[in-house]
């Protein structure tokens, strides 16, 4: 006997849904359409998809809720997506969808004035007209009617099913459209169109696209959205396990991955008041495990030692192969991985920047939902990952969110006490990555939280000033910081900076300074020998470098020499897209590029024990 | 208002099919999948596609059938199923299927003892196991892995989905298929298939498909079909027109040139006990109309001067391009073409008859439904087309029919009168080919026929023998001989060979043979200088060579110099298919082929008037 059916309806949107009853809450959002985070993977830990329920009811919570949740939330109607099952037909509440702010686009500065001289080229070709002289077929004229130095080897076969009409109708002057060596499009002059191409940064959490006309170089606008996949788990690893373990899971991750670049280019072309069959060719970057997903490749094992990728090479694929919307004949190139866990997104990173451009050292920080640390030392380019990123997106932080509205960003000592900012100056929802870092700087500097990470405790407060100490609260692992009251309403309480956010900081920190010390020893450089440090990723272009610095992110330099370079990773696949020279530089980059698998290293659990340290 | 439906059944098969009253009984035969052969175009002229109808009625005759049906025929029942349109339910006798009779396969004796060399291989690979040490992708792996002089540059998306699953099921021991530089499958050794190929001959009349396992190089046997085209046409010019005039006219052609490749590879695997998913290579030849008409490339402007194709360079499609049923990730090559007229089927006749491996000259006539002549001098390749074909396979032959049982086959001069044999020895119902050159020449021989190509007028058969003489019925340009008493039963008169037919069939041999003296001409040759001639095609089986030189179809010459080589044209795309050196060598072909445009030479028009005549 199958269940009845209920009616799930979800505000402010107003998606309404039927399920069999006993469904989850997760689920019914996921065919609502209506994205909910679940960086645990849904296993009830994390607490990020609380929603609130306005009307009907879900069956009882179980361990997990109870142990998330406080009696007096769950009494107030907040439960868990991924653990509440639907009982009657329910109103629930997912709270404002978050609006994703765009960070300045520092990445189009990486891009500018770089001539085009792209894989695709639009020429206009004079034919001489055909005799009983020259019977030269159709193609063969056109090949031989090219200017020198171009190249056409091929063609698509329905470029070739137009090419007489074309021809003709033009008389033998037509415009063609060429990718590397192949024809992929004629016509007359009249209705030539320039041919565009989009570069596309797949994030773990932030997918990106750009469009840019492959003719003139200029870039016509940029969409962004969410990554889907969020819902199956915030990092690589869930998102691997549900790839391995789900049947069907990697179908489905693949599904959302090129659902969402259809998206995020969808909305760039919208913006521009252009077609989707004028896009003749995307390069794509993303870390390893977005790269394989978007390809529909296992990422299984990348995930275990010796965490192997299935393919690292470049690679061009026709648009069908991934669903994508475009010009047929165009393709899909996916820029080269390094490593299991240094991606194509480092290659763009490191391509973008010009590092290797430097005859001094130069180290590039990338810390989007993952951390990958790039060292060009002059002469050799060693790249190390990093298990630091989610805590700084806020996966595995207690209040932590996106930097949306309502992210707490900055976190200052004013007067003896705390003072906080957020994004579209909002009440407090929770707190993004800088002002996690600000809150962990300030926290060290006053003195609330000592150099092993611990926050001091009840009896040792009588030193602070008594704005300070009266934010403590709670004790041992459960001690916490109230940054702001919070902007929601009932049954949660303020924003705070708490003592597992701490260990969870010190952890990712711990990881990515030591990845930074590891890649210095490694090429026998000290930090005084760096010329810059270039902070790439969302996360970059909030970060403070003081913040930063104070907390031993990275380890002790002239703050000046730190900048964020916005998503350089997407500048890299830009640069890719619109310079067959760049391109070269970005294979050149993968092949000159050194992995050190960190943890093989003799020296790295040392290292790490004395990185986590707050000195 | 829409018509009544009838019923239309096709007798001996029984084929069965609804159609509005008021359709024409040829789109009727073509909805039951029944093949009519109507080489005019279904024009009404012809007269080829006549049926019997056994019960039912039609609409009353129109002016067309009349003219090509006599008043006792349509009386009886006979009908032209392109100009007949039903009226009730209906029967129709289409009379026994002709049985298609291979010749005997000469071609293979071209391809035997050629070591296979294929653009397709099969390789046992083993990869060093990954480590941390050694993090290299699966892909790169197995690529470094690969004998020396083996390169791999790039996969199939669905291989390299494949990849990781399958190295560690077998031990990083695995079987990998490359075609060219390209992997498209990999599995264990245990499930590792041999890859097959598919050579086929697109002919206008008939289509061939031989099947080879790539890795022994043995044959597995044929596939052969009618090229159901010839429903819109015997020849090239009425399937262009019907191409370029119907309303989807060109997408129909090629849909059933997929249609019967697909039918021909099926009937191969069939008789092999092999699946389509081995086939990992098809490699095409075929004049250059069935060459682009496969690949739905216009062949508009092949049939006006100055008589230009779409493209005459080998093109390498995805099966998915032409809808070929055999391994996706495989591909469909097509051989280079010469010239509008003069395609890859002439490529593959001059590869696998290894002419220029001679040092002396020699000549290959290919005579399907097209005529295509080449000449290698010794230093030249020169080629040219003549509008022969049809005539020779019994399109514009009033009696004409294909090589099949009942095809009065030979005609002899035996005891002062004429003696045939026919293909079965069946009851005579029309003449093939080697009949038709049989008849042309023992008319001749006897005096039946005068050197302008007149048959002997009522009044000076005198001289004849009573037996000859009796034969001779009508006068003027209705004039003709009795070969046979008919095997239809009937309304229809006995096979004779006609007034017209002579004018057609010198027509044709001038224009082969003014082609064969033109490309001497062009080499300053003489017949003397050759060495071999070489007869290509179904035609060449058949045709003796003393009939040939009898009607002057060739220049007098030694007649044990002339040889049938078969289905060379098929044995060319073998060669390709399982060779890369001859694949190499089809393409030099190409290049090294001039093309002589024989109208375009001032001394065609004299040659042809001289080599029209009977001499």
């Amino acid at each position: 006997m199958s269940s009845p059916e209920v009616r799930v309806t979800f505000t402010p949107g107003g998606e309404t849904v039927m399920v069999p009853a006993g469904e989850l809450l997760l689920n019914a959002a996921v065919a609502a359409g209506v994205p909910l985070a679940a960086p645990c993977g849904g296993h009830g830990r994390c607490g990020k998809c609380r929603v609130h329920i306005q009307h009907g009811h879900c069956r009882p919570a179980d361990s997990h809720e109870r142990r998330v949740l406080s009696a007096d939330q769950l009494k107030s109607g907040w439960r868990l997506a991924c653990m509440a099952r639907v009982q009657s037909d329910v109103v629930v509440s997912v709270g404002p969808a978050p609006k994703l702010v765009i960070a300045k686009p520092l990445e189009e500065e990486l891009v500018e004035g770089v001539a085009p001289e792209p894989a695709v080229r639009q020429l206009t070709v004079t034919l001489p007209e055909p005799s009983l002289e020259d019977q030269r077929a159709d193609f063969v004229r056109l090949k031989e009617s090219l200017p020198a130095g171009i190249r056409l080897d091929s063609s698509a076969l329905p470029a070739l099913r137009e090419l007489p009409g074309e021809l003709r109708q033009g008389d033998f002057t037509v415009s063609a459209t060429l990718l590397d060596d192949r024809l992929i499009s004629v016509s007359t002059l009249d209705e030539a169109e320039h041919p565009l191409g989009a570069a596309v940064d797949i994030g773990t959490t932030t997918v990106v696209a750009y469009l840019v006309d492959l003719v003139t170089g200029e870039h016509l606008g940029a969409g962004t959205a969410h990554n889907p996949q969020v819902q199956h788990g915030a990092d690589v690893i869930s998102r691997t396990e549900y790839a391995t373990t789900q049947p069907g899971g990697l179908a489905r991750l693949q599904s959302e991955a090129t659902g969402v670049v259809n998206q995020v280019i969808a909305r760039a072309l919208e913006g521009a008041g252009k077609q989707a069959e004028q896009i003749a060719e995307v390069v794509v970057v993303g870390n390893t495990c977005m790269h394989h997903l978007f390809l529909g490749l296992n990422p299984q094992h990348i995930a275990q030692s010796p965490y192997i990728p299935v393919n690292s090479e470049p690679i061009a694929i026709a648009p069908s192969c991934v669903g994508l919307k475009m010009n047929p004949f165009g393709h899909v190139l996916c820029l080269p991985i390094i490593a299991g866990y240094v991606g194509a997104d480092t290659v763009g990173v490191i391509t973008a920047t010009r590092m290797l451009d430097s005859d001094r050292p130069v180290l590039a920080v990338d810390i989007g939902t993952n951390g990958e640390v790039a060292l060009w030392s002059g002469e050799r380019l060693v790249c190390a990952s990093c298990a630091a990123g989610p805590a700084f997106e806020g996966a595995q932080i207690e209040y932590g969110m996106r930097a949306a509205p309502g992210a707490i960003s900055e976190v200052e000592l004013v007067d003896r006490d705390l003072q906080v900012t957020t994004i579209g100056d909002e009440p407090a929802l929770g707190l993004c990555g800088s002002g996690l870092f600000d809150a962990m700087a300030v926290s060290l500097e006053a003195g609330l939280v000592d150099v092993m990470g611990r926050m001091i405790a009840p009896d040792h407060t009588a030193d602070l000033p008594p704005a300070l100490a009266q934010r403590l609260e709670g004790e041992g692992n459960t001690r916490r910081i109230l940054l702001a009251t919070n902007g929601h309403a009932e049954g949660q309480a303020g924003v705070c900076f708490t003592q597992k956010d701490v260990r969870e900081l010190q952890l990712a920190k711990g990881a990515v300074r030591a990845a930074v010390e590891l890649l210095l020893r490694e090429c026998g450089l000290k930090v005084e020998d760096l010329s810059a440090v270039l902070l790439a990723g969302a996360f970059g272009n909030y970060l403070r470098p003081a913040s930063a610095l104070r907390m031993g992110l990275l380890p002790p330099m002239d703050p000046a020499l730190i900048r964020g370079v916005g998503n350089a990773a997407g500048a890299g696949a830009m640069l890719a897209l619109i310079s067959l020279p760049f391109r070269e530089q970005a294979y050149e980059v993968a092949r000159r590029a050194e992995h050190i698998e960190l943890a093989q290293r003799p020296d790295f659990q040392q290292m790490f024990m004395e990185t986590m340290l707050f000195i």
